[in-house]
Formats: structure tokens, sequence, C-alpha cells
């Protein structure tokens, strides 16, 4: 069940899943990060319902996660791109990639995110610009940001 | 609609996909994340409807994301926990946040994240061992993994 508004929180955890948590979503963008652009393409790759396909890619391009580029005009196609909003949501796909590989890979990682330039894997880390890597959650700590307009639901431990 | 099984897709952001992307489940991580342990407290925070926190938390249970300890035997009643699987999604929660911080906050960041130390902001990076801070998706490739399997479906770009 879709709640009313999950946007009407004020948390960016909350708009960030109204826009990608739909079913499918994540792995259409993970497809248009591999460069996949056309319609017949991820409804190949995916196996998914056009209709769901039409619907999960107009709601992308509503929210300017992703663009429709003419690449034929009779009749008219088009190229689906990744907006710098949408590319932008790399670090949060590679954040749930590492999770699985973590989790839920029990034959080891499907894939490897590796630096092009050397060949090393790469991996994402929490930094502080004074300290270097946190490596638990408790060593942060959520406090208002300029945002917060006293209708946030914060933290117990403070 | 619900595809039949993200899951089967051999890629783990499918599979992290399949078991954080349902409607209400980021935020109850959340909730989790921020200390909330009891059924009331987070219906009273959320709104959500009964039966929908019931089906989440039984969701996440069964996925050994949340357990439940009992704080009273009569009537039976439990606090809800996540595991450790489960808090190690706190770096998607946080790639989830800076995202919906840069994008979704037209009046700022409700909540900043900060080190608890020194009290800086902190950030998510991806690094590599060798060279340090990757700053674009074109500087990663993505290579097979021990798990692929033959089954992946990888990227166009090499």
């Amino acid at each position: 069940m879709k709640p009313t508004r999950l946007d009407d929180m004020n948390c960016s955890v909350a708009r960030t899943a109204d826009l990608i948590g739909e079913w499918w979503t994540p792995v259409i963008l993970r497809d248009l990060m591999f460069g996949v652009t056309r319609f017949d393409h991820f409804q190949e790759r995916l196996g998914i319902a056009r209709n769901t396909l039409t619907d999960r890619l107009g709601r992308l391009a509503e929210e300017g996660i992703v663009e429709r580029v003419a690449y034929q005009e009779h009749p008219p196609r088009y190229d689906y791109r990744l907006t710098e909003k949408g590319a932008d949501l790399w670090l949060v796909l590679t954040a749930m990639r590492e999770w699985g590989d973590r989790w839920e890979a029990p034959d080891g990682p499907p894939l490897r995110a590796t630096h092009r330039a050397c060949g090393n894997d790469v991996t994402l880390h929490l930094e502080c610009p004074e300290c270097g890597e946190l490596t638990t959650r408790r060593e942060v700590r959520m406090v208002d940001g300029p945002g917060h307009g006293g209708k946030v639901l914060t933290s117990l431990r403070r």
C-alpha cells in the first residue's frame, strides 16, 4: 500500500524512497547507468511489462531524473538518458549493490566495481573532512539542518 | 505492480531493492536507526496503518534485518531491533539522504549528519585503495565478479 505522501515527511530518505522506491525503478536506473537508452532494450533485458515500463520511465521523466531525446521523427522514437539529477543517483545504487553483495550474494558478488584507471576494487566510505573515515553509525550524530522547519522526526539518541 | 522475482536477476541492486523497496520500509529503517523499537511508537511517528506496519516489520524479521526481543510476557510484547545485517543498511540510507538533500530539499537539508567526535559534516565517498577518491561514475568499470555465473546483465560500456 502506498502512503499518501512520503514526501510530506520533510525527510530526505523518504523523498528519495518516494522517487526510486517503486518496483522496477532501481533496476531501470541501473540499466540507464549501464548505457541502455531504448525502450525495447530495457524491455528485453528486464522482461518487464510494456505498460509498467512506460509508467516507470514516465515518472522518472516527470521528476527530472531521465530526459527523452528524439532519435527518429516518423514515427517519433526516443532515447532515455539520465539527467544530472539522475546520474547523481549512482552512489545510492552503489550503496545498494554493496549491501546486496555482502548479504544477499551467496555465490559472491555478481559484479565488481573497479577503478578504470588501475583496476582496483572501489568501495563507499563515510568520511569526516577533519578525521578521515568513519566506520560505525554510532560515530554519527544527526542534528537539525537548515531545512528542518520544526517538523522533522529526529533521532532519539542525541 | 510487483515483478515476479527481482531476486532472480543475480543483481545486488535488484536484491536490495527487493528487500527495502516496499513502501514505508526505508522510513521504518530510518526510525530503527534513530532508536525506535516499539510498534506503537513507529505507528505514532509514521501515521502508518497498523496492518501495513505489521506486514513491513514481519518481512524485515523474515529477512533477518530486524529481530524481535520480548520485553513483556503477558501479553507478549516485543522490541524491534536491527540485526547486524539491518544495521549495515545505514550507508544505503545515508546515500538516499544525501541525494534527497541535494535534489529534493528546496529549503536545505532537514537534518545534517555530523561526526560525533568533532561536529563536522560527514559525507559518502567512493574510494580506490590505491588512488583515493573517485568523483565520477565514468571512473568506475563494472567487471564480472565471482558470483557472476554467466547470467548477469552487464554494462554496455566496457
